[in-house]
């Protein structure tokens, strides 16, 4: 055998990117100058703005300002950081930085989450590091800890709180403030953004689920595949009554194994206050990874802001650092969606312009479609025009439930579509 | 550039001890069979016994079962596994190990604790492994997260629960009982050894931190150099006015970086009921990292258990077989501990014979010092003869509090020695 030699190349970092992530990159890799590592390329529109913006920084002056992309690929960079964001031209930058030998770092969660099953594989072939650690939960070393911390587990369940906005957002309702209040005060404060789209409906988590469904559950599941419900619907009374049931309700990422197919699903959900998950506070993140070994694993801390996501490429480009040569891949990922099929104890909450016999109308559907009746909770002080109660049920599948649901909310008296919400067991 | 090539090599495994921990890694490694592992050899006493024992199980019959640990130092085993425990005949076999070109994995809190010092610089040397992922806090993968996962940061702060019967016990005195009566069953439930000094009075806990301190802060700690206070002394009503002041009360590892030096410690803090070091349940372990750019990062999951800590052992194997070759090392550690002299805020209580002028006197001595008191806390209920009260401090020194408490001490309305707890702003 022989002994391992230390390694004294300093090893090149091109900067693509130079928005909030790409600046704090550059701040955090000049402040801690780790000894193998020095900027050398920064490549990005208006490029005279954002270095002379730069130049009060400690930014060096060696390093090269640049709005063309061939001169990084051109360069003798060894790794390229990519924090542009966004489908193009990250994707095609990032195939020609891997084409030309160079090893990749991003941030880039929608990259990742809609072109993996391209990159990661095609990284492998050319024998280059892909590494994304900083696309999921920002500063949370959750991908190195699923890959490498937790290799020896079988995992088989992964829950996790991915969207910081949504948790901002619930927080604020369940104070007794309405969506669109909340929603007003997130964008005032600056953590959602002019159109809430993607964080509220759900599109951003089930994006990082996907990536975490990938390293962790060995699952192939497209982004487009994963069910989103969106937090919307969401009013202070159902914190009143979740309460009641001794939870909250947060926005919750999962995925599951079940033989060879993967549920995934992101949606608000009933979480019993005594789990992690219900004592996350603002804009942190969460990922809970259950495996068949080792049990509940938590990871929480800073899922965004530029410090901690730069953290989290600076980690991965020490790792590259580390080991130039990737491992041997995995076997390729397998598991399939099903669907967000999910069977759990639900919560359906009805709102209904209140009169004789709604109880026996609605509870009639239910058994006819073979569901259990739970509990039901009705509190006081709300108009009977426009009536709030909760119906809790045994455990069934999550489409059967939405089959009652659709046929509960022809019911004259139903006011609004009936919100069903999970009852997580975490 | 060279592409990877798949190492279709089988790696093999040879496993020294078999007990609780040994049987588990052998179990779940036949029962996950990783294609790139084979556990070739188990060495322990007994062997025969062992060997019976095991025989129900799925242990494949190609295993060699040997007392002799030159067998195995002779075989062509790649990986050895240590989990025998203490440090003889432990060090002596994976200095061998190593020496013999092997890589080792421990879960050997003690051997990595007292002689890491020294056996991970020979293993940079000898250009093998020597991993520890197991040795601290169980199957919660916080070593690598340290080490890789937040690579990119400058951590100078760890606080963590790292002793689950410790966790057990101050829960279940929080409910009423006594020191002793929850140790008794603690005991009971074999949650706790029959000499329980190594847990309740810290040193178990200060051997994680010293390992946990090593890897995030590159300290040079020795295990010996971490003071412990015990959880002995702890009462049910201290968790009464812990409520007050809204908190708990937990056995706190801490480690933080001051300037050029450590201060480290293992004792009984408040800890705020925000806090989610005062969620943790049970015997599950959590550590928080601080970061100058990430924030805080916390880890959580089960700190002990055969299963668990079989999935950190195999974790580790499995970044042994991804890399055999040890990446370069970093510079190595080189903070030293001063001591364990936080500056924090804290709480006084003293248990006295009551009389008139007790706070005069008591506050006196604390001005003299030049601490300011916070409050002053009392709870109707108690004896006269035997009243417990607690004095809230503004920010000071450890040293300096410590020095007026010894004068406190002396009064002669003090029956029992005072208790300090340091307030955690965690």
């Amino acid at each position: 055998m022989s002994a391992a030699t230390p390694n004294p190349r300093i090893h090149k970092v091109a900067l693509l990117g130079f928005g909030s992530v790409g600046s704090s990159v550059a701040r955090v890799l000049c402040d801690s100058h780790p000894a193998a590592l020095e900027l050398t390329h920064v490549c990005n529109r208006n490029v005279a703005r954002k270095q002379a913006a730069a130049a009060s920084g400690c930014l060096p002056s060696s390093i090269r300002w640049t709005e063309d992309f061939e001169e990084v690929l051109a360069s003798d960079a060894d790794i390229v950081v990519e924090v542009i964001g966004g489908l193009a031209p990250a994707e095609d930058w990032v195939r020609r930085s891997l084409a030309g030998g160079k090893s990749v770092v991003t941030a880039n969660k929608q990259l990742i989450a809609r072109r993996g099953d391209v990159l990661i594989p095609l990284a492998h072939e050319l024998g280059r590091h892909l590494l994304f650690g900083a696309a999921v939960a920002g500063g949370i070393p959750v991908i190195s800890g699923l890959q490498q911390g937790l290799a020896g587990d079988e995992l088989f369940k992964i829950h996790g709180i991915l969207n910081g906005t949504c948790n901002f957002i619930l927080s604020h309702i369940e104070q007794g403030a309405s969506f669109a209040e909340s929603l007003a005060e997130a964008q005032r404060l600056g953590y959602a953004e002019h159109d809430p789209t993607d964080d509220v409906d759900g599109y951003d988590a089930a994006a990082k689920l996907a990536i975490l469904a990938r390293v962790g559950l060995r699952s192939a599941v497209k982004f487009d595949e994963i069910a989103c419900r969106s937090i919307r619907p969401i009013q202070a009374f159902d914190f009143e009554y979740a309460r009641e049931m001794g939870c909250t309700i947060r926005q919750i990422s999962r995925a599951e194994r079940l033989g060879d197919a993967l549920l995934a699903g992101v949606q608000p959900a009933l979480v019993p206050l005594s789990s992690p998950l219900a004592q996350l506070e603002g804009g942190q993140n969460m990922v809970m990874a259950t495996g068949r070994y080792g049990g509940d694993t938590v990871f929480a801390g800073h899922g965004a802001g530029g410090n901690p996501t730069a953290v989290a490429i600076l980690s991965d480009v020490l790792a590259i650092v580390a080991n130039p040569v990737p491992a041997v891949p995995g076997a390729p990922p397998v598991l399939r969606p099903a669907n967000a099929n999910f069977t759990s104890r639900y919560a359906i909450r009805l709102i209904v312009d209140d009169q004789p016999g709604i109880i026996v109308e609605v509870a009639s559907i239910l058994a006819r479609h073979g569901i259990s009746i739970d509990a039901i909770l009705q509190k006081p002080g709300f108009s009977k025009a426009e009536l709030p109660f909760m119906i809790t049920l045994e455990p069934c599948a999550h489409s059967l439930m939405e089959t009652a649901l659709a046929e509960i909310n022809k019911l004259s008296f139903v006011t609004q579509p009936a919100l069903s919400l999970p009852l997580l067991e975490v």
